[in-house]
């Protein structure tokens, strides 16, 4: 294992950089990505709403899997959402594939930034590695196709950011997510 | 409800800035905070290993809470990890302490763009977002006083970096949390 300079062996044996850290996230966030576009059929398959409340993991090994949650708790490492199969038939199938990618995204960030507490990360080391997380699309963007047209937009953010909220409220306000939502952000 | 701008009122109604989401962000930051420093001791007992799985959440009121995770799955928003309580008497506290308040880093975190996808933020906005988040201290550095440590280096990253690593080599090597997590990504 490579350190970043002086200090204790040990220090280094178990220190990460944020490249490393990146490197776990596009590895889980490609797992995410393909159960959602390439392998969606058998994703769907798999969120059998008759099963127990399962999640989907993206691995470090740029695979994917639905499963029981962690038997241990506190779990190791964040979880993602649980429970995604029961919301699957209550849904138009590409709102519930909208709803599973941000859950999954949230949850890919959360393991990414847990993994950098771990690894002594200070302030400058998680700028770094939100950079290179946010210079990929979120997996909600590729899943929904916001990804092209935010790459093809002529005047930046702006476009996209109507872009987004178009495509956010298309999918959400008709779902019984959106209104609590929208009521909890309120309140603060 | 302000808006951002021109476009269909219905898109403004329901969207935030990052600013908004980072108000948010900062009122349940503040909410844990206390429950693991002022509240400290009311949060102990009330994290009894006797009871079921048990969860920290801070609130938009800047208040905290310990309690049962959401019944609805999936569930509106990010959970907090489960179960913190059943790690309380199995640690030194202040390394249980440390954990807890890693775990609600990382929840802060992804509810803040959990929102942040929900209201349709392109990539500048969530840089906006983790940029005022990322110049709070994490509840982390304030738990185990690296806040502190960090303002007074004079040579800021690299020293703040040994300090964090080496406050995180004394908190987990000896954590059963650790090794597993050394070998999680050192499989990537």
């Amino acid at each position: 294992m490579d350190g970043e300079g002086g200090g204790a062996a040990a220090v280094h044996h178990n220190t990460r950089s944020p490249e490393d850290v990146f490197r776990d996230f596009r590895a889980r966030r490609a797992g995410i990505v393909k159960a959602l576009t390439t392998d969606v059929e058998k994703f769907y398959q798999m969120c059998d709403p008759e099963k127990e409340n399962l999640c989907l993991y993206g691995l470090p090994n740029e695979t994917w899997e639905v499963t029981l949650p962690a038997e241990e708790v506190p779990p190791e490492l964040p979880e993602p959402a649980l429970g995604i199969n029961f919301a699957r038939d209550g849904m138009i199938e590409k709102d519930w594939l909208s709803l599973v990618a941000v859950h999954s995204d949230a949850w890919l960030l959360s393991v990414a930034f847990y993994f950098g507490a771990r690894f002594g990360f200070d302030k400058d080391a998680r700028r770094r590695l939100f950079t290179m997380i946010n210079n990929l699309p979120t997996v909600y963007e590729v899943v929904t196709g916001v990804a092209k047209k935010q790459s093809k937009a002529p005047n930046g953010s702006s476009k996209s950011s109507k872009s987004n909220s178009k495509v956010s409220k298309y999918l959400w306000l008709k779902s019984k997510y959106m209104l609590p939502l929208v009521r909890c952000i309120t309140s603060c």
